[in-house]
């Protein structure tokens, strides 16, 4: 029998695969899928009917890990490191390598004291959580500037800590400040958390938001959590030269009241190891806290009892050799001898010709601008299809064989999916246009904006 | 001028300098100490008066890491393992090994699907008392079985879970399971945890008490979280060969409500390299509940809300290369290949011989018995002297160079402190006996009992 000539609109997936899949694993609503879910439908998916998906859901590097970082871990085994408890606060070698970092490309100081591994920045945010909103009795609450990171939300659930957001396109510019300030001004706010640039629209926080957000943290006395697990990666601007103008924007610009999240995982593909920094304001690090003091018999210094108190009751510090191995890729990116903005620069490559292909068949980038500037290219990007919502686009392109998240899941107020590039590859470019082509053909009728 | 010849009972750090360490490291209360203030203390007076410490305080491997786990996590590192997230539940031949592990060494099965790998036990504790306490509405506070590891405590004071406790000293045999009662009938508690060989008496709790414990956890629905740190190292029986009797007790042989807790970093000596296994009841992972599906939107199955509701939100799982050093190092346990239980005997030697001299300057070992037998020899022991009380005995014997750990700081009734044997060295032994020798002739008005 002659093979039935696919049609122009015709699925990768039936209705009664898509079906199957949802049900053998217990997912209650695709539209409302989490990452981890929507990772199990394409996985299994991709199993079961043995048809390579286009994954664009989960963000994890889809280069090799440094080499450099490797290497200094064998070292380090080899050396026999791995008997002893690392120490709270981190080994002296990566605690000196990480101020001299942040010295060099965010051109700001922290003493080595306040720059501390974890096990990832996932531990470093749920430890910060802990602490922003035990050190006073009013303020409990952390404010989300949205769209956001799915998982931060829920460690707040799991800790039950609450928490208050608002999507900030509407806001961009000077209307920021005011608007966060409304929050501010019921005085339950602990801590204000975004990643920059932006989890999951690549969007940027200008310099003059920062100013807003750095003014109002001091007046209110609010921490700024800013994850940068994106490190440099705006290639808009030329970041990542040693010393050397321009700087990736930085909240520590413009109060002393912040946490930085600095990840490997991006920036040195590095996440199956498990190692970030959070690096604390030195001023915020020696304030003192009569209620931590009272709560756990310490001094009741922040950085101290975050550190000793917090976060070496959760993982009793960070894996030796990774250590080492963070300590050396940092060190060796101050002295210019890794570029690692060079070397994650794939993905912004992958992001416009993905970005292009989705546009040629009416697809629309849905966050698409900062204040002054278009957003740029990078890890991730987000993208729309005429009228449909969030989870009806998840679910549609679940069926055309391209795995995604709803923007819904993140805190935007606007109708799409996250895309992320990290897994993108050579071979599935054309795929993507065939799929997506098909896809146009579907769901032409959705096409009018609304 | 002639060197002052040392007088008998002189101390080796004088008043003046032990004050100045308390001092500068701002420790409130020297007798009620921490383990984390007794280690700084120790290290302070170490290095600023340049005199050796006999370092009885922190309980760290003392032995070079297990060579088999550094040579697979180099060959790990080599093959590129590091780029990508781990999986959330742990790598595939982790998971077989473990599963393979406790069936050799404890007779029992446990799925690989239910054997997790954690960032340390310590993570395995803090994400397990999450689970434990969210459950239901009811069950919030967990019991603990006093003496036990401090750091268990301050976890729960962390996340501001309740917990009750009591020294079961008084009530060993068949009192225990009657004293315990009176707890679980109030219907409060969560869980109950306690370690097997106990830190820091390093009594072992009989198969008459573990059957009493478990039948309670089955007629009260609480979780026995077993913590078993140091897996076969109660030297009084050859435990440790695959697959053969006498195998470790366990509470597995007596309820479904368990999670055993099963650490690489004394067995192997890999305290640094931070992997624990958390090793799940099958029925008890299996179990399904409702307040964890509506507060997770999972589907409330305990052990899939733990692995991925709850620990893969404090570390997004763990380091890549040490599940595969892990991995390797259970496989070969299992093949007999490696022998962890006589790799770590020299615990036990260094503890009868620290004893020895002990004894014969008048300490008197305090929890020094099981139900039937004398407590063996290992990683801890617990010492008093006369009538003096805990606090009074750990400031005494730091003043004559010798750092440990208030009994009181570990929720026993009974006065002394903990001895750790993990950094006993062999040019240390007559140093102690000299040491021991002065703070003889110095209290010997304290040595009459109580």
């Amino acid at each position: 029998m002659m093979p039935t000539p696919i049609q122009s609109s015709q699925p990768i997936f039936s209705e009664a695969q898509v079906a199957q899949a949802i049900s053998a694993l217990h997912i209650a609503d695709i539209h409302q899928a989490t990452i981890g879910e929507v990772l199990l439908v394409a996985t299994y998916l991709e199993k079961t009917f043995a048809i390579p998906m286009i994954r664009m859901d989960q963000g994890s590097p889809g280069l090799p890990a440094n080499k450099v970082g490797l290497e200094a871990e064998r070292a380090a085994l080899a050396r026999g490191v791995g008997s002893q408890y690392p120490p709270a606060g981190g080994i002296p070698e990566l605690k000196t390598a990480a101020s001299a970092f942040v010295k060099a490309f965010l051109a700001i100081d922290i003493s080595p004291r306040s720059c501390v591994p974890t096990t990832g920045s996932v531990c470093s945010s749920f430890g910060s959580f802990i602490a922003c909103t035990q050190r006073n009795q009013t303020q409990d609450t952390i404010l989300f500037l949205d769209p956001g990171f799915p998982i931060q939300k829920a460690q707040l659930n799991v800790l039950g800590i609450p928490y208050e957001a608002f999507d900030i396109n509407p806001f961009r510019g000077q209307g920021l400040g005011p608007k966060i300030e409304t929050y501010l001004a019921k005085g339950n706010i602990a801590g204000i958390i975004y990643s920059n640039p932006n989890n999951p629209t690549w969007g940027c926080l200008e310099e003059s938001e920062l100013q807003q957000i750095g003014t109002l943290a001091t007046k209110y006395d609010v921490i700024i959590l800013e994850d940068q697990a994106y490190f440099c990666m705006d290639t808009r601007k030329s970041l990542g030269t040693p010393y050397q103008a321009p700087f990736a924007p930085t909240i520590a610009n413009y109060t002393d009241n912040y946490i930085l999240m600095i990840s490997a995982s991006k920036m040195f593909s590095y996440a199956g190891q498990r190692c970030a920094l959070l690096c604390i304001s030195d001023k915020l690090y020696e304030r003192h806290y009569p209620i931590l003091a009272a709560r756990y018999h310490d001094a009741g210094i922040f950085g101290d009892s975050l550190i000793a108190s917090i976060l070496y009751m959760i993982t009793s510090g960070t894996t030796s050799s990774t250590q080492y191995g963070v300590a050396e890729m940092l060190k060796q990116s101050v002295l210019g001898t890794i570029d690692f903005v060079h070397d994650t620069h794939a993905y912004a490559d992958r992001a416009a010709r993905m970005k292009t292909i989705f546009e040629k068949y009416g697809f629309h980038v849905v966050y698409d601008k900062d204040v002054s500037a278009p957003v740029g290219d990078g890890f991730f990007f987000t993208i729309g299809f005429g009228t449909m919502t969030s989870g009806e686009l998840v679910s549609a392109l679940l069926h055309y064989g391209v795995s995604s998240i709803a923007l819904s899941t993140t805190g935007g107020d606007l109708e799409g999916v996250r895309a992320c590039t990290s897994r993108m590859r050579e071979d599935l470019y054309e795929v993507l246009d065939t799929r997506m082509a098909a896809f146009a053909e579907a769901y032409k009728d959705r096409l009018q904006k609304k």
